[in-house]
């Protein structure tokens, strides 16, 4: 499936209303080259220091966690109508004991001017490469919100990533 | 002129693009309850605690850094076509030296549901109130960026503000 390059902010009303209900896709492999997937439904596309930049929070405790902190890029898919249950899958287990992948026959590709792979059955991709990140401070946030999603104390470490380019199938627009 | 809530993302295409090209204003007030208008050429709109939030950059420098400091909530206005004279103004000069509101002929109006106004003249803005905040720590940037961008070493707060709503003018849809 070729790829064209497309504007930055071309889908992001979709990708939002994706993470509000559903999810996108972060991807990314460690040191050990194997591709994982983590649903996720928190993150930002924006732009900061004149780029455009995808933001992405990560528990310290996630599998992911250490895939990010070995590799240098990654990327956001975003997921076709169909995708339901693989969404289901990369946002309830983890990549420690499952390849997910293989569990839920996704293709992982290369990407076109990143290392990280990407999902090739996803219509529409971001390719980032981390430019800062953020550990996040119990004190800064807000109580309840503290209390709510914090009660563990697990806090996220926040990736903004250079976005490289997104990517779009011929026919993503029809599918996302 | 009278606001409607709209959908959260409805201008989310919209106001990335006017980020990259032209800027949006942040609107805040300290405890002296003058309102200031920023002009911000980065930000993001997106979800993060299954919350709407835009995150908002700003130096220490500026006047605006006290006034986010002192005030809860702030609001971020999407100007209209014509508004180029007040972007200009409002991202070159200082609050501590000019009234902006006055000298631009802007109208400040209490926010629907926060304390922090909006500029009547904008079609669209975003009410927020800070439920988080993190300070920008050299070395752990793009080495890059962090010599282009911060030669001074002034480093950017970054505010997460929980959208509170986005409400939109009537016939904002012909002015964005």
């Amino acid at each position: 499936m070729d790829r064209e390059k497309v504007d930055t902010f071309k889908y992001v009303r979709e990708m939002n209303e994706l993470l509000k209900d559903g999810g996108l896709f972060l991807v990314a492999e460690g040191r050990d080259k194997k591709p994982n997937a983590m649903t996720i439904g928190w993150g930002f596309l924006g732009t900061m220091w004149a780029k455009p930049v995808f933001v992405t929070a990560v528990r310290h405790s996630r599998h992911t966690y250490r895939l990010m902190e070995e590799a240098k890029s990654w990327t956001i898919c975003v997921p076709s109508k169909g995708m339901a249950a693989a969404l289901e899958f990369c946002g309830t287990k983890s990549g420690r004991d499952f390849d997910k992948f293989r569990e839920m026959k996704l293709t992982a590709k290369k990407g076109v001017g990143v290392d990280a792979p990407y999902i090739e059955e996803c219509p529409v991709h971001i390719e980032c490469t981390t430019v800062f990140k953020t550990d996040m401070k119990p004190g800064q946030l807000e109580a309840g919100i503290e209390g709510e999603m914090y009660k563990t104390r697990d806090f996220h470490m926040l990736y903004f990533g250079e976005v490289k380019g997104v990517y779009a199938a011929k026919d993503a627009e029809k599918l996302v």
